[in-house]
């Protein structure tokens, strides 16, 4: 078995990050028997400034005959205003491959600590990643004047909602058996309380699945009071884009936090890349957490059908949190990058 | 010294804590030397049914007159939809007395405990209350078919967003000298970019207040995880809709969560409300956590003059707290809603 994987290290701790994760993935391909054909990509900020691109014209056609997209990070705004970078790298990632799915498991890996008294959770967030909030349609009239009005609007399409929540209930049905709704229904009467129109219909689908309908404040309020109670959460991409730095931040921060951007329909690349940025101001200093990009090569093995291999490396991962000598400095440690990639990789079986 | 006060205890536990607020707020006012002139309005889910109204026709205009407002709780979505009661009666009081200032102290009151291990944070969250993603403005096609599309528009206007802003960069003055300003400008390139220029703008008028920006997901997971990093934090409609669930939760949960909704002159009336609603589940047992009524009423007396009054209220609050043998239920203990006043009346000074 073959499966062509694109890499893009991108920004900042991004290329630290890929690399540390190379000889993880290696291994774990020679171990389960098969090969992964690894192009590495160059676009990032620096690329922008040489060429004025963040990556060349053809390059979503470059991107399409791969299985999988493992992604570092993208952004530097010092150097590159985010509107340049997201827009001319991420974003159209997302969209043109129709990445629709952005899944973010929320739980402490073993001998991980985070910010709540809580521990006991197991969250999968579901963010729609395409349309919503998230469109880019809107405008500004009398600018720089008194009388300037910026409107911004969300879009929010049948097929847009429906699939995303089809998508969620699927994860439901393997998990618990309940999903959480997000929406805003109270204070936005046509987008929201289309999304729990929607939620009802597809719902009827899926009378196996308990459906709980939040506002977004209420859930947010719940991510930290009774996280416990939660797990397939679904929501919009603003709502999502929130709820899911807040799971990060519950299982210990962005250094654990892993994603995966999946259009399920498998004629087109999925992209797996880990919730934090690039991280300007440790760059280069080989000391970024590679836990959260190895969780997220876990999940691009799931998705390329080598599950054994990516429990493999779920569960090497979690031996190495959990026996704990190895730790990055965001969480309190003195390892390097490569130090905890390494360690992973012996664990690997 | 006379000031008129609208009562309006609303639905669910909201009479039961407005009940409880009424002899602390005479006791003080009679302390230190004014008097409350208290006009009770039953505005209600209950009125609603009876007369197809949550309040008259001219409810706006009786209340008027009164220098502030005291709310219970609006709202019992079993019995009346949330778009006919927060329509109805909330939102309209917010928007007629141009209420823009929706302020929200987040912090452990003495011996209050919260989901988080970290307890040392002092946050005054301050969210615009009268447009934005709130506008109300949108609109739905092909209702009801595979084509259904569905818009909600945000507008921001450079008055809304300069006076919310201003309003902050005067509390950031009076407390430490540091304002977040919170906006999503890497996703939403019309309304939030130009938050940013306001920001940009606004800040050059206070020099003395240190500025940062913060996306809301960044923010988010920030008050979980380092909390005590911020200080005052202004934010849009929505955005600070979210932010201040969270700090409710932060701060313990709803029943500790005060609310001021402010306009600056004070010849409209400002209105105080506790951030938790009408709670149907436990309305009508006298167990209601009075705790975010009598601190909103604390920032009432503030409003209205009576800082010695207030600082009075917000002691003997605290000093019940810290004691902590007089719980209501939500809090682990077995207290009435009186019996939590009456302690707080007993120590008045
Ligand atoms: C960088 C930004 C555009 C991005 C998003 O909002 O999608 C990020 O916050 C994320 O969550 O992946
Ligand atoms: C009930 C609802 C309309 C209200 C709001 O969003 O303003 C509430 O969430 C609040 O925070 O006061």
């Amino acid at each position: 078995r073959r499966h062509a994987v694109a890499l893009i290290p991108g920004d900042g701790i991004g290329p630290e990050v890929i690399d540390a994760s190379l000889e993880v993935l290696e291994k774990a391909a020679s171990l389960h028997g098969f090969a992964l054909d690894m192009t590495r990509f160059d676009w990032s900020c620096d690329r922008y400034l040489a060429t004025g691109r963040m990556m060349p014209e053809d390059g979503i056609d470059q991107l399409r005959p791969h299985a999988a997209i493992l992604l570092g990070a993208v952004g530097w705004p010092a150097r590159v205003p985010d509107s340049v970078s997201l827009h001319g790298l991420l974003l159209p990632i997302r969209k043109s491959f129709d990445q629709f799915a952005n899944m973010r498991p929320h739980r402490l890996l073993p001998g991980a600590t985070g910010p709540l008294k809580s521990e006991a959770f197991d969250i999968l967030c579901i963010r729609e990643n395409t349309e919503g909030e998230y469109s880019g349609a809107g405008g500004r009239i009398h600018v720089g004047t008194p009388a300037e009005v910026a409107v911004e609007t969300s879009i929010f399409t049948r097929r847009g909602v429906e699939r995303i929540l089809r998508f969620g209930f699927e994860q439901a049905r393997r998990r618990s058996g309940r999903l959480a709704s997000v929406t805003k229904s109270n204070a936005q009467k046509y987008s929201m309380v289309f999304w729990d129109e929607v939620t009802e219909e597809v719902a009827a689908d899926y009378p196996d699945v308990t459906v709980s309908r939040y506002h977004i404040d209420a859930i947010a309020a719940r991510m930290v009071m009774a996280p416990e109670t939660l797990d397939v959460v679904v929501a919009s991409n603003l709502f999502g884009d929130i709820l899911t730095d807040l799971g990060a931040a519950i299982q210990g921060g962005l250094g654990f936090a892993p994603s995966a951007n999946i259009n399920p329909d498998r004629s087109q690349p999925s992209m797996f890349e880990p919730v934090h940025g690039s991280a300007p101001d440790i760059a280069g200093r080989g000391i970024a957490n590679p836990v959260a990009t190895l969780w997220s090569a876990a999940l691009m093995l799931d998705h390329l059908g080598e599950e054994a291999a990516g429990r493999s490396l779920l569960a090497a991962l979690s031996a190495v949190t959990a026996e704990g000598r190895l730790r990055t400095p965001d969480q309190g440690g003195q390892s390097r990058t490569t130090d905890v990639a390494r360690a992973v990789a012996d664990r690997l079986s």
